[in-house]
This record gives structure tokens, sequence and C-alpha cells, in this order.
């Protein structure tokens, strides 16, 4: 725990000054004042973050962060345990969504081992921090050891750490594993207190009998380990995953380091709410990508107080809705820095 | 009217069986069945557009149309007229809102004189097409003959034809005009029935009492004009705008030559309805990118049917929301052509 307290009190306030300044700036800009709506307050965001007046979100990273969950014991999910592992090789040879579409928004894809089932690799591209070969079933007990679940958190701290220093302006989280939606759900129905049968969806593609066993196995997960909201990483160690750990780690060692986060859907959200609960000035650093189709998302967003992107009807994770916003968020920073002001263009401005 | 017959004769129903090819290949892909949304079905969409079940969006054009309006004498905006051709130089210079966004997304811009009120150029990178120094008052009379608005709407097909001849996959519409809301939100109501105070917004930045004279001098130019919502072409030429009408020729013409084109906001939007009412199988062809903080465009949004991929808040024009929605549809077909299937990355498939 000690690692954690010292990385969240290294998270501060925005910069008020830098937002100020990107303020001035917008509204010397050649065009109406606000037009651009939430690019404008994107860019501002960005800037407090930062604490730049300047910055460039050139360097883009996605995180996609891969474990196996126990609770696939209870038959909750669509697809055989196994894809995860085929998904990662998937990952590695650029044919996913995520790496489609980081490669559309120019962003590098960091593929990690938190606690996939069986042995990956080796592959110099695949960075390997198994905490255990996927976690237990949390219908009948803990998934993870309270160690376990702060020593994820650490490995995101290091993973991220590690990827700071070859250079990021602006991450993406992203995850895959078989069961993950479970897990999901469970952690946000510890914390939102929301019904779960709201929580719950068809994940990756159940049907309506499925759905209804991943509403019981859920509950009865809920009901056995009795999570304690106030306690984030009771709650995650108890009823969450490997991947969710790491990437809750993440997203804290980006915000003590100033870098901006897109979070990306349901997975990636309950993520960001482990991370929230540990510490809440993370919210600010935080950029919700899109609203998932998984019920449970519009909660956790709701609960933290994030507004979405993008609402595509987005349901994959892996990072695919985080990429298509770290583009918007580029976009917006490229505006701030590299439009016209009325000056510079010579534009009249608003009528007095 | 024989020109805009003929291009209009050429737009067909969208591709029955590219679509049906997309739709298997999609569901091929190494991802849950439909997970990636609104992204499946513009990849879709575009593949019926373009008649290709493996099309490129690789080459994308802005079309940024500026003209003047004559009801700026009534006092309906909060910029001077000139702006109107200041903001073409800035376009042509490169630091506009536009030209930033793209750069961004890797669009090239053309840029219109359609009927600016002062003269522009000479320029290589302008494309002059000038029907007029800016429309007359609509709030005294039609903003221009019908001769001159068929004219404008055949200089759109000539500005598409002429881009097309140099390749280009898929297109957007921009616009700039000092007092082109007004002209937008007389469109609207004619064609849409809504009470003017619903339809009208402040555009570029009116206060509470500029919105309240826009608002009346909307009513007087249609009461002025009476024009008949059963004929495109009556109320564009009334209460219209050159850029409104070069943009409806534009879409026309890229719907015949099987061109999807990605409309911006509320005056892109008033350009698209007019397409709309002149042949209504444009539709399908139409790619909504976002709904406009300008009143109005939600209304038209639901009077043609579309449903926007963004809610930004954007109220800008010149193209810019097309932009950032032109790089979903490319990340769309991407998803479509460079996702590995289930088969290639030998990764298990949905239990039965």
């Amino acid at each position: 725990m000690e690692r954690i307290k010292k990385i969240t009190a290294q998270i501060t306030d925005l910069d008020a000054r830098a937002m100020e300044e990107a303020q001035k700036k917008l509204d010397s800009l050649t065009k109406p004042l606000g037009s651009l709506g939430r690019l404008e307050e994107l860019a501002k965001q960005v800037c407090g973050i930062t604490a730049k007046s300047n910055p460039s979100l050139e360097h883009k990273v996605i995180f996609t962060l891969a474990a196996d969950h126990g609770v696939t014991d209870e038959g909750v999910s669509a697809y055989p345990k196994d894809v995860t592992g085929q998904m990662v090789d998937n990952f590695l040879k650029g044919g996913a969504g995520i790496n489609v579409l980081a490669r559309h928004c120019g962003a590098r894809v960091v593929v990690v081992d938190m606690g996939v089932a069986v042995d990956l690799g080796p592959d110099p591209r695949l960075v390997i921090k198994k905490i255990a070969y996927g976690t237990k079933n949390m219908a009948k007990g803990p998934a993870m050891t309270r160690d376990e679940a702060i020593r994820a958190i650490v490995v995101g701290f290091e993973i991220f750490e590690d990827e700071f220093q070859r250079g990021l302006d602006i991450i993406g989280t992203g995850e895959m594993g078989i069961g993950n939606t479970s897990s999901a759900s469970a952690i946000t129905a510890a914390f939102t207190r929301k019904p779960v049968e709201e929580i719950t969806g068809r994940g990756a593609g159940l049907d309506d009998k499925g759905l209804k066993n991943k509403i019981e196995v859920i509950k009865r997960s809920l009901a056995v380990n009795k999570p304690d909201p106030k306690d984030a990483i009771d709650v995650l160690s108890k009823v969450g995953g490997f991947e969710i750990a790491g990437l809750a780690g993440i997203i804290l060692a980006a915000a003590a380091q100033k870098v901006p986060v897109v979070i990306d859907g349901f997975i990636s959200g309950a993520a960001a709410l482990i991370a929230y609960q540990i510490e809440p000035r993370v919210k600010k650093y935080l950029i919700a990508a899109h609203q998932s189709a998984e019920g449970g998302h519009k909660y956790i967003l709701e609960h933290i107080g994030l507004r979405p992107l993008l609402d595509l009807d987005l349901r994959l994770g892996e990072g695919t809705g985080g990429a298509l916003a770290m583009s918007l968020a580029d976009a917006a920073i490229k505006i701030l820095t590299q439009m016209a002001t009325f000056e510079s263009a010579k534009v009249s401005e608003k009528k007095k």
C-alpha cells in the first residue's frame, strides 16, 4: 500500500494558469467564441492536466491488458476461455480491432499479459506481468488475494512508467479477458448500488438464458464475498480481475505524471472506478471515450461524473473507443495550437 | 433544370449485394457480432453507396463554399459582412478551423467563391464560381432569381466533377457566409413547418436583442416571399444562398457518382435538405457528422431521417464536424478491410 499512497499523493488539481491561458488563446482564434464546443473544453482540460498552455498529443499509447477470469467456470460468457490467449496473439500480429483503430489514430499498442490462463510468448512485443494463471471463481470466494490486488496495481505503475520513459503524451486504456464483463458488473454494483439486473449486459453475445444465469452468478459473487465499497482494494480483490487492477494502476500513475487518460468502455470504466475510489482527484485526468452499449457503463460514467465523447454503440473493448476519442483530443489540441488568431489572420472581430 | 434532372436520374438505391457481402465479412472478423455498433453500420452503408465490398476512403475532400447574404443589411449577424472574404483568405492560408481539422484527418480542402461580395484572388487554390456579389436581402424580396438558383446548383455539379476527376473517395460539405444561419433557418422553417423561434439560434454569437431581431427578420422573409415547400428551387431562390445552392449541387452530383457525402452542421444540413427535397433517394448517400448546437439542425436531421455520429456542441461550420466524421467513416472501412477473421487468426468462435 505504501507505493499506492506515494503515487496517489502526487495527483494534484489541474493547473489553473495553463487552463486560463488556453481559454484566452481559444477566444483569440478565428472562430465565433466557443463554437468548437466540447473540442474547446477538451483542449482546456488537456492544458490543465499537462500544466502546459501549448501541449502536444503526438505520442499516443493504448495499453491493452489481458487476463482470465475463474468465473467463466459458471458459464457467464458466450465465448470459450481460450479466446483470451488467442486474442493476445491476434493483438501481437496486428489483426484485432484495436490494432486497426490504433494505426488509424497513430497510437502504439502495448499488450500486457496480466494473468492469462496459459503461458504466452516469448514475444518481444508482449509485456509479461502475469500475477497468476487467471483469477479464482468469484462465485465461490475472492477472485484474488488482497496482496495480489495490490501487486497488480503496482505492476500497472511499472507498465506505465516503462512506456512513459519511452515518451508518451496521452494514453488510452484497453483490455481483453473472457468473462470480464461479469467482473466489471460486480464492481459497478458494489460501488453504485444499482440493481445487478440493470448493470449486467450480454457481454460478447449471451442469449436470454445466458444473461439470466450471468445475473445470478454476479449476485451470488456479491453475496458470497460482501465487497466493502469503502475499501476499493477489497472490492477489487473479491470481484475484480488482474487486467482491471493493472489498468487502475496505469490510470493512477498517468495522473501522477500529468498525462491525460482516455477511458474506453465498460471494463476500462470499472478500472477507472477503482482508481477513482482510491483517489477521487484522478477524475479530472479522465476523458470518457464513449458510452458502451453494455448497460452498466452509464452508471459508472454517472458515478464518476464523466460525459462520453462518442455514442457509437460500441461494445468491443480492447481500447477501440479510446483510440477514436484520443484522435478527437489530438484534434482539439491542434485547434488550440495551429489555428490563426483574428489578429494574425487580419479577420474583423465581433461587432461591439 | 434539364441538367438537374439528368443528375438526379443517376441516383440509384444502394447496392444490396455489396452490403450483404460487407455484413458477411463484418460477421467473420475477430470481434463479437455487431460489437463495433455504428462503425459497422457505417462500413456497410459505404459499401452500399460505392457498390464495392472492399472500398477505400483514402482520398477525402472537403468542399468549403463561401458566399455573402444580403440579409445582413438587417443586422442578423454578430460579425461584419467583411468577414466572409477575410475568412476565405484564412482558408487559403491554412489558418482556419477547417484547415486544422482537414490536415488532422488527411482531407484536402477545396475553397470556392460562390458569391462573396468582394473580388477575391487571383489565387490558384481558389475556385472562383461567383454567381453574384452576394444574394439580395431576402427580407425585402427573393434572395436570388430562379435562374441563379439553378445555375448555382449546376456549378455545384461542376465543382464536384472537377475534383472527382482528380480522385476522391468521400466528400464533406462545408461553408462560410456571414448571415447564412438566417438563410438556413428560413429554409428549415419552409420545409419542416416548425416555429421560427425554435429553429433560429444565435449563429456566430448574437445577444438576446439580436436573436429577437433575427427571428423577426426570418419571419418577414418567409411572409414576403411565400416559398413553396413543394418546389425546392423556389425555396432555395427565395430564402437560400449561393453556397447552399452549390452544396446542394455537390451533394446530388456525389450521390450520382456513388460517393459518400458527410454533411457537416446546420448550413450544410440546409443544403442537404434542398438536395433531399429535389431527390429523396439522396438520403442513403448522406452521413450526418454531428448535431449542431444551432437549434434548427435537429429538425433537419429528423426531417431527412439521419442520426448524427458526433454530439460535440459544435457550431462553427466550414466543414469542421464533417472532417471529424469522415475520419470515423475511414476507421469503419479499415475495420472492414484490415481486421483478421476468426479463421485467419485461429481464434475460437462463439459457443453453440
